[in-house]
């Protein structure tokens, strides 16, 4: 099993084409429904008493939810608007709710996840889930700026104790103080980490792993309608394939990341989840295929 | 014979490391010393009577010189400064001089190129240029963002007489008025060519020919000293590589990217052309080698 530790939000998110008010979304949400493609996933995590009952079902129908607790009050709302090209995005309101001091509490006799995921949560929350299970096979984490900025030392304790890091190339480069991202890349290894993958969006990924560098380009989109979620559906497919082959060998990790980076381009295509939910197996597999195409000599 | 038209310059390039004046620059420069590993390579262009005679015999080893015009005044001055990322230029001053309004005169007899590039060159200076030779094998343009600005209607009507165009990300958004590459790229075959690369930097680039995308990661570099040539160094040894195999072939397109990639790497590695002048062929193989290790499943 492979369970996921993070945000599941209520997103409201404008782009100049489009807006969608309190759509079902959250770093967790978006990557353990990528995740679940691949292995059985689940997700913990924390909901309002608004949270709709729809959203619920919708989850149910492909994640184990015995870790997502529900709160009275409001669920984290989002609310975030995107420029004409989809590439920067501005924060309008943040509304933690429920989401705010979270401390997971997980049901009696909840296994030790083979795999566990710890979104962006505060670097404090995830150690301390850390240390709830005995020794999982593999634990990853990613970060965000307002963590980096606020609990950089938390930060970098947090990368110490997982076996991988993944984070995009802004955080990176904020965290590591270096535009050059594979330096970026050495010095994240250097605090305990045993890999670490910098996402750099339609740019496609770069994976160090002992020092095994695997640089590849994202799959190429003509059209994004919602970049929200990539970054996590990445994560997401990258952890799940990884769990599904129970393997960390060379081969493995480099499928893992092109598997990361379809996940990631399914996930932009509509708008919210709506593109991860509606997927099918095939589908993955005929864009896995399709990518090694392109990109072999 | 590959012919490469445009600037040779002297560039005074200022990065918050280092500061040197008046080196060796230029796009045809950058372009004919990366394309000149690979094939016999003719430099088209215009210097001033100032042009140090030990730059000109730096060329003359690794160049046809035949198409190097001198006039009286001073060569094509380029003064720029680069941020700490190093990776956006400020242009503190551009001086044509000799270069304003220039012809190119060749001399009698020179022979019609089986490949030309014509470099960032005003869009008409280099479609009269073309109309001098008789039906090369593959002609190849770039332009620049003052050209797409100022003559928008001639660059499309260049690249419409062109196999292939080869420009850089920020080039392709501004003349497509695309967020997208891959809409950009479908764009310029649109206009009338074969072929487009988008060079996306660090990120490397993609290629779009007929149906065919290959999209590319960089190579990898941990140190970059100056960015200057980087784009004009990938143009020469993709160019270069296609004229030494003389064929378009897909797989000879896929591998020239590659070498253009790690031509564009090389030139970074040093200030100015440095690189470039003290590479062998055996690096070269090697990098090229080490690339496709890199990116391999």
């Amino acid at each position: 099993m492979l369970s996921i530790f993070g945000s599941v939000a209520l997103d409201t998110t404008r782009t100049p084409f489009n807006t969608e008010e309190k759509i079902l979304g959250g770093a967790a949400t978006y990557a353990s429904l990528s995740a679940s493609y691949f292995v059985e996933t689940s997700l913990i995590g924390i909901v309002g008493t608004d949270f709709p009952p729809e959203y619920r079902s919708i989850l149910q129908g492909k994640l184990d939810l015995q870790g997502l607790s529900t709160k009275q009050g409001n669920t984290f709302h989002y609310d975030s608007s995107f420029d004409y090209a989809l590439s920067h995005r501005t924060t309008n309101k943040t509304e933690l709710n429920v989401a705010a001091d979270f401390e997971p509490v997980l049901p009696p006799g909840y296994p030790t996840p083979r795999h566990l995921y710890l979104a962006n949560n505060d670097p404090i929350q995830n150690i301390r889930l850390l240390s709830k299970f005995l020794s999982p096979v593999i634990t990853m984490c990613d970060t965000m700026e307002y963590w980096i900025r606020d609990k950089r030392d938390q930060v970098i304790r947090m990368m110490s104790k997982v076996e991988g890091v993944v984070v995009n190339d802004e955080e990176a480069r904020l965290l590591c103080g270096s535009a050059n991202l594979i330096k970026c890349a050495r010095m994240i290894l250097s605090f305990g980490t045993k890999f670490v993958i910098i996402k750099k969006g339609e740019h496609g990924s770069i994976l160090l792993h002992n020092d095994v560098l695997f640089p590849t380009p994202g799959y190429p989109l003509e059209e994004v309608v919602d970049p929200t979620g990539a970054g996590d559906s990445f994560a997401g497919g990258f952890l799940g394939y990884l769990a599904a082959k129970n393997s960390t060998d060379t081969h493995t990790m480099r499928q893992a990341v092109i598997y990361g980076n379809i996940m990631g381009s399914f996930a932009v295509e509509d708008f919210g989840v709506r593109r991860l939910l509606k997927l099918t197996k095939e589908e993955i597999e005929l864009r896995y295929n399709k990518y090694l195409e392109l990109v072999r000599l």
